[in-house]
């Protein structure tokens, strides 16, 4: 019997966990609002009031939150915090793509108090965690692999293994990098391809067999398809992962496409906000060429 | 049985004329270098001397040329012209990727001399040929589909049907320019992987599961892992879709990353000429590094 704890239940949070609830797992969960517990709750889900109370109690204990800066306070807080209430041996397993330096101090940290810091990225979104195929990158050592890997790998079907957690960051970084400018590449040549009067149908046959093929233009013609049901990652969080590739690299000098993702997505996010998606880049396009017609 | 007449010879056309080869049809080819003709001459395929004895000996010619002007000059040239030696009925199945205005009057010249003529821009590259994987978007009139998908199907196993012949060589030119912007998008997270110290194998592992998956991805990393086999799309191939692409839309004008793509395509091609193979670019980093950091 695991006895699994769930910090962070956005809806990426509440995804996996519901992948995670099951017969031999008891499932002990918070979040900073509770509310968003409730259908967890109904499903068999222990509600803890505190961070210090779920780390008292369980031997695993994932994190799903939304920033570096909110995870280490998480850790650390002098009263709260994880690192101070969770018993020796436990294990912390963070979803978040973080910078490889927070990662590598979070892992310094827990190390430190005796537990077991594991860097999980993962990829594929809300759908990929509703479908268990996710998949993650994960820095552990070798001695856990196996107790992790039964926990992971309910909610994820691909996992590359490693030991170093900036290394694990860093592959994220790039990896969401290359999202980034897949879905630019993708929502341009959709709306080319539509100005044209080529049909939705004609273009996802094309543009998913064809070589211009790619996860986010998926992505992309799901968007479009379902009348533009959001993508579930907001332009905050997109340009808070550019930022991260742009601490990797002297991007501007370096790397031209990727410097025009960075900037496109920042003007994006300037026009329409933080909450909104991604995918407002293709109504972005269309504004963009209203305003410069006029 | 089936008499088949194939004209333009490259890799791509060889890797075609390979997956046709067989018991029941009489393969009759053409190339402008009889040398590249060899191999498939020594497997039982039959040299014709010119495009116009290859014309009035086959039911089904299927041209594999390096450009629309090519295409054109084969088709109507007053001596040796196909249109004017093939006889009514036959097929002509054009795999090239050409302006949609050079494929609609192609198509209505054929037809003309009631001859049928059926775009079908491929994509897949030579391997995808090789393992008779390649995707094919074909326009051609219902009538002729059935004898049409059994000849296509012997090396592509998915076909996008349409009737407009233009619309088919815009599918196939903004499929292309998704392909640009992955492949340099790819490179450049690549680079910045590897400049981390990041091995290939880790790169793959992640870059082939996490959502910045493409099909460009894929070549990019087998360039990388092969070392630096090419890819088989020359430059002067890749600039001159580019070029096709540029005459769809106002790209400068509307379309910020394909815009960015361009003109580093350009600047490769610049750099390196037209016979260097499209995965130049990850050299092309590298060297253009080494320049700004002097």
């Amino acid at each position: 019997m695991y006895n699994i704890g769930f910090i962070g239940l956005g809806r990426m949070g509440q995804a996996i966990c519901l992948r995670l609830l099951s017969h031999d797992i008891i499932l002990r969960v918070y979040n900073r609002t509770p509310e968003k517990a409730t259908k967890l709750l109904d499903k068999g889900a222990v509600w803890c009031n505190s961070p210090a109370e779920l780390g008292a109690a369980c031997d695993i204990i994932m994190l799903c939150l939304s920033g570096e800066q909110v995870t280490e306070a998480l850790l650390t807080d002098s009263e709260n915090g994880l690192l101070r209430h969770c018993h020796p041996g436990c294990m912390i397993i963070d979803t978040g793509t973080i910078s490889p330096e927070s990662a590598t101090y979070n892992a310094h940290l827990t190390e430190t108090q005796g537990q077991e810091y594991i860097s999980c990225p993962v990829s594929g979104g809300v759908e990929g965690a509703n479908n268990g195929t996710l998949a993650a990158i994960v820095a552990a050592q070798p001695a856990v692999r196996t107790i992790i890997e039964s926990v992971i790998s309910r909610f994820a079907d691909r996992i590359t293994w490693l030991t170093s957690h900036a290394d694990a960051q860093k592959l994220k970084i790039i990896n969401n990098l290359a999202e980034s400018i897949n879905l630019l590449g993708a929502f341009e040549v959709l709306n080319i391809g539509l100005t044209h009067g080529i049909t939705l149908d004609e273009l996802h046959s094309v543009l998913t067999t064809c070589r211009g093929r790619s996860a986010y233009m998926d992505v992309a013609l799901r968007f479009l398809n379902s009348n533009l049901k959001p993508s579930d990652v907001s332009l905050a969080v997109r340009c808070k992962d550019l930022c991260l590739a742009g601490s990797l690299a002297d991007i501007s000098r370096h790397y031209p496409i990727s410097d025009a993702a960075i900037e496109l997505f920042s003007r994006v996010r300037e026009k329409y906000g933080d909450e909104q998606d991604q995918c407002e880049y293709f109504n972005f396009i269309n504004e963009e060429k209203k305003l410069n017609d006029n």
